[in-house]
């Protein structure tokens, strides 16, 4: 009965995940589905990522949060498209919320999208939102053991970043030890290494992601 | 049909939860249960504590885990009883997990149990285990607003702990603004400052737990 309802849950969502896609397609817009901890320095990231690809593209947000329009209101500060929505409690976004999102976001491309998902490293990862791919970002302080014990995230990523390595040699952080770990699970997804209070090692993640996404706009 | 199926998770929890008060009732033990994001120090904070616990009373840890048994081996090692709990996937425990992991750790008070739940600030916040007090830690790297962003979880907190001070003035944190935005969504629960790495702030942590838990033992 509850393994039924789960399945009901993912084919309706999987079928909402392709409406998402081809209305991306029509807007010539790739989506970038970004998953991280509460505090790992999402939207940071984002203001980080927006600011390289600006100038090459059209660019836009929308922020996922359980409570409060925060991270949207500092994504407008900087001047960029942002559509905040809401969960009120939910744990993860789903596809349904997106295609509204975009509707309202009125971005046109050719360019990228950027969904920032709810702070979680468990319930979003199964949830397709019709991305073109993931980022999967951890930071520096929450330990190097992440990838051994929220595994299925790691799994789905097409792209791994970690953040605040500033603070490296602060925090017990073995850089060797995580990206070990991030490769049993997961050999085909890059490890990019970032300080985004630091501006650093931002251009390599945004030249990837330029080459993995402009490919199909 | 959702808000049902909802309804009747919760009604089967709470009964589970009452089942777990008696058999902790039974066995003179009070139960933390320990809420926090992942990494935000959860295990670190459970070893300074227990340090200065075991010389009072009997002590004793279930550790809950998406997967892995990292955190209970750092447990058993430092010479503690301790249960691993795996969710395999799962974003939260709840209270039927609990009363067989207290038959599996065998621990008899008077004393306390402490419960380190999955990492996650939004779907443990639902679930008792049973427990007699409920510790949040947030940690300073991971920002002072994430009260305002997971207001569901710091509302149910009966103390919250602001652990790696450490780190201030290293990220972005102020702690008046902190704890002015957890007034806002509970006035009862005290903020306690810690650093498990510097080894500071905990000993009025665990006086406060004494001065809680001992009452009803």
């Amino acid at each position: 009965m509850k393994i039924e309802i789960k399945r009901s849950i993912f084919a309706t969502n999987d079928q909402e995940a392709e409406a998402v896609r081809k209305k991306l397609a029509g807007l010539e817009l790739a989506a970038v589905n970004l998953l991280a901890s509460p505090g790992a320095g999402k939207t940071s990231l984002l203001l980080r990522l927006l600011a390289l690809l600006a100038p090459k593209m059209a660019v836009g947000v929308i922020e996922g949060d359980v409570a409060s329009s925060i991270d949207a209101e500092k994504i407008k500060a900087a001047g960029y498209p942002v559509v905040q929505l809401n969960t009120d409690g939910g744990c993860h976004l789903s596809a349904a919320m997106i295609g509204p999102a975009l509707d309202q976001l009125g971005l046109k491309g050719p360019g990228i999208v950027f969904i920032e998902n709810i702070g979680n490293l468990i319930c979003p990862a199964e949830f397709d939102l019709g991305e073109s791919l993931r980022l999967v970002e951890a930071s520096v302080p929450e330990g190097d053991d992440k990838p051994v014990k929220y595994p299925g995230i790691f799994q789905t990523a097409d792209a791994i970043v970690v953040n605040k390595i500033d603070l490296l040699g602060q925090v017990e952080f073995d850089p060797e030890l995580f990206n070990s770990r991030v490769k049993v699970l997961n050999d085909r997804a890059p490890v990019f290494s970032v300080s985004c209070r630091a501006n650093t090692g931002l251009e390599p993640l945004a030249d990837w992601l330029i080459k993995q996404l402009t490919r199909g706009l």
